[in-house]
């Protein structure tokens, strides 16, 4: 495996006006919670998985027995207007060349599925509680900030850059010719946000015309916690052991 | 050499119902005092090497006089039932890009052979001595789960992650549709284990329909654990030169 | 995006003796300043953007609501006598393999622009505050070197190494039948310098054959010092939070 | 510039039974001064220039105000019963994926030039002063032990690992269907060996069947290892430039 690879398990045809939404972990978890929340509520079906020689070189066992590669994965909803893809995982890629490879491959998939807009979901840190909290967005057209702008988000007022996934992916996007943008909730940054994960939950339903019932996200959102700090604490300690090998001299004889 | 080179001796034809059975370096030395072992006492004829730009840059001087460059090594055995490939080394890759690259390589040479099944063999460490030392077990299809389980291989109990090929290489054969399992015996991690590989010896021999004798296991893993220690010292000894050569202004000029 | 992409916004033909002229950071900012004010005082037109995983994976919110992935650009002034393409970014690649493919992508689009000269323009840190400030060159052919040191360039003066793109460029030009050379400002290394700056607008306003009034040089060099500042504190501050959040176990998970 | 590149000079053709020498950096300076030394007594001339993405990213000014690029050069000298093909150069690669890639392109060309036989010479590190130094020597076959070892040089003696191209060069030549040794002088390892390498031209020049005269070789051994020292101090100034400009917030923006 010498590139990142789109496992595909369906090939979906004819979608009417999709969108890539994506949910992955990030500032105060809010695109995780996001995505997963209504990859749930919606009952999308997973058509592909994504494994790539920049995550971790380590697979998860699972309850009953069986081996969980690191991976993101992509879900259809079939909407009454719009087909929605959403990206979902635990983890992004380890490296810069890492991350511009899986986005570019996240954005040749899309190309393949005639997606024309990508929709990144994150958090927009402050270090300061607030109870009125505002959701900002940055967009490749002015198009799109009207549109996300008439719901509310605001444009123009977040500053400096966006790391990862959530910025790359509309970056890549606009320069293969699709649109793009990236919702973020203005939160403290060091926990998980629910609160503002479900504003976006909101306006994601209202902008993409699908109804998502908000009583469980507080629930899920905690599963949502307790999997993502499982996968850190496996990473990490795998690292550590790597490490400590390395210090008593079996080092990299795995 | 850019990629990771499988050189092959020989072109095995007709393998029948043909399964890679993996004994490279890991916790407790398990896999590699296993595969090495079966390899010897079956006297499985060599098929191939492997050699990778992401093993260290440095040779071996054999007693002959010769070089031995760093690789992993196919075996092949013609059994009765099913004939067997052993996959032994005194490394793995040193980098998760590396990691992936390597295990990718293996399974495209798996199904070049029409090999179906990817047996690892690996420890699972409890940090513990136990008297009665347990086989755990992850599998990539129930199938496997039950067929090992028939022959007391617990799956499910283990917890956590696998990290190297023992985890990738079965991970990597399920998106490539072949069949994977990790077998792990139970062991304190820190030192060889040679109780826990002659049970996995017996098991696979039963599994695979292959008679093993053990007596000769002993001293054989005496010998595993010197030859890997000495791999261990030589590419230590070599980053440590590198690293006091950095700091005397020699650096990468070697 | 497994490599470094030259996204073109329109095809220049049949281009009259073409150069490139590179205004990338570097000692003293003096090539970005001369690079940056040449455009904009010629009123140069963007023909292409190049991007790279090699530059940080981030992106910048603009003020207005837009996304800015990290690049360097490409614009093309039409002179009288020669038309000159200058290369301006805020960044240069980040590993030594990194800027050999980047300085490599722009001679390959030197070559199909017809480019037959790169001239990149840097600063030659001396450590010290001199009134006079010299011009050191270097260049791959005795006739730059007599053409440049006809105007006042000194060459064969200048010692030790050139790091970056100011001495890959031309050096890959070489290997690639182009003529290069590089053009330093004598400067103290550790400010920004525009009266050095100021005289390689001049020498490069008359070796190229085109007009630049040099009043408003001191105010623009200030923006460039204020745009790079801004560009270097983003990276930094995302590479501070990344190194934090793997201190607190949230390592590549982002 | 993707991968490791060579420029080639002229095409020579028909070669008479070619062999490489290399003389690249290594311990005690052994190779760099037999290969640099035979080079200019035999007045070989150059044919290739091998340039990587794995060297420095970085060139030399030269005193006549010319770039130079790191790099390793071939040379070709035309000799009464065998041609010969000498590697020069000032550098290795810098990662273990670059050695094996620099390596595999210097057999990929040696296969180009038919050649058949690859020699590397290197230093064997005791950290002891001895009076008479032995020569050792590792080789990939019977026949080149026996032809060696009738000359005087000491096989299956030497220990340990080869670090570096001295070592997977040949190792790679094997793959290749070539035949390769590495032939070490015994040296205390910390300083330049001109007696070890005095020792390996008369070695070689009877070997090869080409008359060297020695006079000359300590002082151009002192010349070698002035300009090694001059190549260690700029990649090693460049180094400590780029980490003190990390740490003052700089960065990677060279």
């Amino acid at each position: 495996m010498l590139e990142t690879l789109i496992v595909k398990k369906t090939k979906p045809k004819k979608l009417r006006s999709p969108v890539l939404v994506t949910g992955l972990p990030g500032i105060g978890l809010i695109g995780q919670v996001v995505g997963r929340y209504m990859v749930e509520e919606l009952k999308a079906k997973k058509i592909a998985n994504l494994v790539s020689p920049h995550f971790p070189h380590q697979v998860f066992m699972t309850k009953r027995g069986g081996i969980r590669i690191i991976k993101n994965s992509f879900y259809l909803f079939k909407g009454k207007k719009r087909d929605l893809v959403f990206l979902l995982g635990d983890i992004q890629a380890m490296s810069s060349p890492g991350q511009y490879e899986v986005s570019g491959k996240i954005i040749d998939y899309c190309k393949e599925l005639r997606i024309k807009e990508v929709i990144t979901v994150g958090g927009y840190s402050t270090g300061q509680m607030v109870e009125e909290k505002r959701l900002f967005g940055v967009a490749t057209s002015d198009k799109l900030r009207k549109k996300f702008g008439k719901m509310g988000v605001i444009f123009g007022e977040a500053k400096g850059s966006i790391v990862g996934a959530a910025g790359l992916l509309p970056a890549i996007a606009k320069i293969n010719g699709l649109d793009g943008s990236c919702i973020m909730g203005e939160t403290h940054g060091s926990y998980i946000d629910t609160a503002a994960a479900k504003q976006i939950v909101v306006l994601l339903s209202k902008y993409l015309g699908v109804p998502v019932n908000l009583k469980r996200l507080n629930e899920r959102a905690k599963e949502s916690q307790k999997i993502l700090k499982k996968v850190q604490e496996e990473v990490q300690n795998a690292m550590e052991q790597q490490e400590e090998a390395t210090s008593r001299n079996v080092s990299y004889i795995r």
